[in-house]
């Protein structure tokens, strides 16, 4: 299996774009990150798509052949991929293997959606229509989720109104974040009941937005114009729809972490900043406890002793997550790459994480007798900076 | 690259099936190529889905979850895949990557779809809403692809009806087909017209069904319990977007037929038999040219010769088509493959194609600018057969 490089990124800022097409929003990120990368639209060998809800909400198949040829890329392989909230990131690990398995050099991933909703509906995803039909829709579930970890471990509202404090701190800092806002425990807190405990500023909200890649392989790097960061896991996986004995985690994710470490040969200790999938801020709690970053039923610790802030030891949605920067769904996987490598290289402006080496993105999506469609993790790193580990 | 073997292929008869969902029609097809293949749901170690549809008409994503669990597939990486027409076989094309690659032993590749849609509605596909509106639908665009044809090459309409008579007489032997009825050339002419030249059986129906592949490795095709196919060839490619000059044929297809020869080490002149994707009758004619099966133009000759029907050197389309089979969009190029594979196996029963050793199969989706956004060939070879050549 061959090496793989992040070499060109770019997204668009996410936000309410009505006056933006898909393909307005796709070729912005795709034109920025084939700039960043130096490549020319004709060396790029495949094109993956990752979009969730474009044939739900817009009548509109094919959205990547779309994208791609407005951006001069054609004649090439290109897939439509959607696998819920982790379509951009599946889409990216469908490009991984094209590349890692010798099929092509060079890909481009597109992460795009349009997925402001008409008030007052719910998506239906997979076969959750009758558990959606009996009020078990996304809030409804995590809400119970941060009801079992408050039950089981003391987790507090106050703690998990901190993830969205700190969101928003690290988002205000993003030009690209939809929320350019600071909050404060009072006032998320103060919002508008959504699904108890989860209040309105403890949701993500819907956005437009895209995100794109360049990825390559090693000889191709070595002549690519920007840093390349190696991407040295990339693990899909699906859960087990067993009845959830267990709601305060979830096995896929743990499942998807540990391949990740093992192919990487790292450990959560090696991590130096991550992106994570904080639909609701419970689930930031949730992850932090999944990728081992603290054992089960200490995330709310570590929101408190300020360790995933931006200036702790281990930052984790500096890019202001799906809290802040808003969650497109289908780009927001891909999103996450486009922040950890600007991370990585050192670019990331006001809320750069200092001396970042390893950054990990883990993002899941759908929902299956509840559990989980898709989930999967990347690990990436900055191979010319020296090892160092920074959570001990 | 590993070579890459069919060791299950099973289908659910095409059709209307109003009462069945889409997890019921998957469901079928996946436990038929399951059991067929002799294998253990708990083996399989990636799930890819082809689906074109179901966003859209049943407002449903993550329909390869919701199959998959039902016959006891979890835990394992689950990709959607869309690329219109083409959404099956490139599900079968990221699949075979992935055990070609090295990255699994043995995948399972489901098309399924539900497309019977609302009467008086067109499909959205690409960005063809424009040309859309002005007329320049499916039908509308294989009408002036026909007339052109005919103008160009001196192709009748009595040669398009007779692709529909072949291939209803083929869909009559096949008991999984959605026509059972066996038409006349007149019959074929004077049904209610549709977009001249072609008439209403000169269309493929809108239908419900699913199919579904197990693919291995060589390791592991050695222990299947039936008889391994080999994927010779799996290619994927997308038009150039091109202001189509030739309205006679797409260059995309031959771009995929000369990478599939090339690939495989095989020519036109080694194919026993084929499915395409007649979507409308001057396709078939269509895609024996852009195949290599005759030189441009020719294709009306091949029909007239009887080169392409059971019994002649060529038998395309054996199961029926797509215009007596039917067109389960997201299922059409994965039951191409269940076909080749059974009569590959010689298991084709009354419609077998007999000393088949290499079957090709070709089919493509969407528009853009009038051109194709996805097309695949994969060739299939039956390596326990001696070699011989059938179109000389």
């Amino acid at each position: 299996m061959r090496d793989v490089f992040v070499v060109g990124v770019g997204m668009t800022e996410f936000g309410k774009h009505p006056e933006l097409s898909l393909r307005d929003l796709g070729r912005q990120a795709c034109r920025a990150a084939i700039e960043d990368a130096g490549v020319k639209p004709d060396e790029i060998e495949a094109g993956y798509c990752g979009n969730a809800l474009a044939s739900v909400l817009q009548q509109t198949t094919s959205v990547g052949q779309s994208v791609f040829w407005e951006v001069g890329i054609h004649k090439i392989p290109v897939v439509n991929i959607e696998n819920a909230c982790a379509s951009g990131s599946t889409a990216l690990h469908e490009a991984w293997k094209s590349v890692a398995g010798g099929f092509c050099d060079v890909a481009i991933v597109l992460g795009v959606e349009k997925s402001v909703m008409p008030k007052g509906t719910a998506l239906n995803v997979g076969t959750a229509s009758l558990e959606a039909q009996l009020g078990d829709i996304f809030p409804g579930n995590f809400a119970m989720m941060a009801a079992r970890h408050m039950e089981e471990f003391g987790t507090t509202r106050e703690q998990m109104a901190q993830v969205s404090v700190k969101n928003h701190i690290s988002g205000a800092l993003n030009p690209y974040a939809q929320f350019q806002k600071i909050l404060s425990v009072e006032e998320v807190l103060a919002s508008p009941m959504i699904a108890d405990p989860l209040t309105l500023y403890s949701c993500c909200p819907n956005s437009d937005g895209a995100a794109a890649l360049v990825i390559c392989s090693a000889d191709f790097a070595s002549r690519a114009t920007s840093k390349a960061i190696k991407i040295a896991a990339s693990v899909l996986t699906t859960g087990g729809y067993d009845n959830q004995r267990d709601l305060t985690g979830w096995e896929a994710e743990r499942s998807a972490a540990a391949q990740a470490y093992e192919i990487a040969g790292l450990g959560p200790e090696d991590i130096d900043c991550a992106e994570v999938h904080d639909a609701f801020t419970i689930c930031e709690i949730v992850h932090y406890e999944g990728l081992g970053f603290c054992p089960p039923g200490e995330g709310g610790r570590l929101i408190d002793q300020g360790v995933t802030a931006l200036g702790g030891a281990l930052p984790v949605n500096p890019s202001g997550g799906l809290l802040s920067k808003g969650h497109p769904v289908g780009a927001s996987g891909v999103a996450q790459i486009v922040e950890l490598t600007w991370q990585l290289r050192n670019e990331a402006g006001k809320r750069q994480v200092a001396d970042s080496r390893v950054a990990l993105a883990q993002i899941m999506g759908g929902s299956q007798q509840g559990d989980v469609c898709a989930c999967t993790v990347h690990i990436l790193v900055n191979e010319q900076m020296p090892a160092a580990s920074c959570l001990s």
